[in-house]
């Protein structure tokens, strides 16, 4: 399973590329960081990113994408940017009837590090460990972006076997409540 | 000169096109609602909504795309999807080397009404007025979705006016500047 990690953003947007193979053994790809200029209009900075993450999917052909998911207690006007990246990353996806899953940054570190308030030093250490890279990705959205795919690659099969087991624990309900009505109906 | 308007959302999607003449005389062309499903996943939300912008563009070619600006007051999660919604629209246009303006829902409601503070009703009976429709466009997307192609009709020309006089006096200040500049190494 190839998994393409996006660190949505306007001025800087990372794109990782990591395979996943047996449990979590995980290899490096490729990573770059896409940068627009913060003097040109919004729509050729969308169109910038959006032309990128077409290159790399045509490029890598991932199975998933994997974009962390954006808040809004930051400043105002590069969230909506970065929204706006992000919205732009998951239409490029869609396109290509590709999966797109959202990670919390906190869910992103959790996993990479063991915790959800580390810091980017920590996290690009990690990367950096984890893939065996030479040296740690720069900038940090580089590596955050590697993070992304990692998270996904290890968190991906367990929320995919919770969400198995929870649709068979339904079914059982079901089928149990079915049985229960036909006995009543019997009586 | 054609203008479509977009107020971008997820669960409405309001599109308007609208045809400015001579002053402020502006004609009704077309307008809808694109609706996607609460339950789809975003990246098949935003797939939807950029697919029927697409449509739009190609069924009647504007001239120039206008976007409601989305700001982040209000509930996050509602913002973030609306966000999204105008980075595919900003996008679509882009594509198509369209230029593409944001206006404010105050700019917009001032624009057609005399106030920023107008309410939606208000907004729908000024469209309704000015465009000589014979019923108020529903739901409030479709209104607000021609009002801010009027806005920009009616505040493009004087915007770009204002633009160009203050590049002039920009020219004509740094003219002067080297003149005088010309005139000190005389001395």
């Amino acid at each position: 399973m190839r998994v393409l990690g996006v660190d949505p953003g306007l001025t800087r947007c990372g794109i990782g590329v990591v395979d996943g193979g047996h449990g979590r053994a995980v290899r490096f790809v490729a990573v770059d960081v896409v940068r627009t200029p913060a003097d040109a209009e919004l729509p050729e900075r969308l169109l910038a990113v959006s032309d990128a993450v077409e290159r790399w999917l045509d490029a890598h052909r991932p199975d998933t994408v994997a974009v962390e998911r954006v808040f809004s207690q930051h400043n105002v006007r590069t969230v909506m940017g970065t929204a706006q990246a992000s919205g732009v990353v998951a239409l490029a996806a869609a396109r290509r009837s590709l999966p797109v899953v959202f990670h919390t940054p906190s869910e992103v570190k959790a996993a990479v590090t063991g915790s959800g308030r580390a810091d980017k030093k920590q996290v690009g250490a990690m990367v950096t460990r984890i893939l065996r890279l030479t040296e740690v990705p720069r900038p940090a959205d580089a590596a955050d972006a590697l993070a992304l795919a990692i998270c996904h690659l290890w968190r991906g099969p367990v929320s995919a076997r919770l969400a198995q087991a929870q649709a068979q624990a339904a079914q059982l309900a079901k089928a149990h409540r079915a049985r229960l009505a036909a006995a009543r109906r019997k009586e």
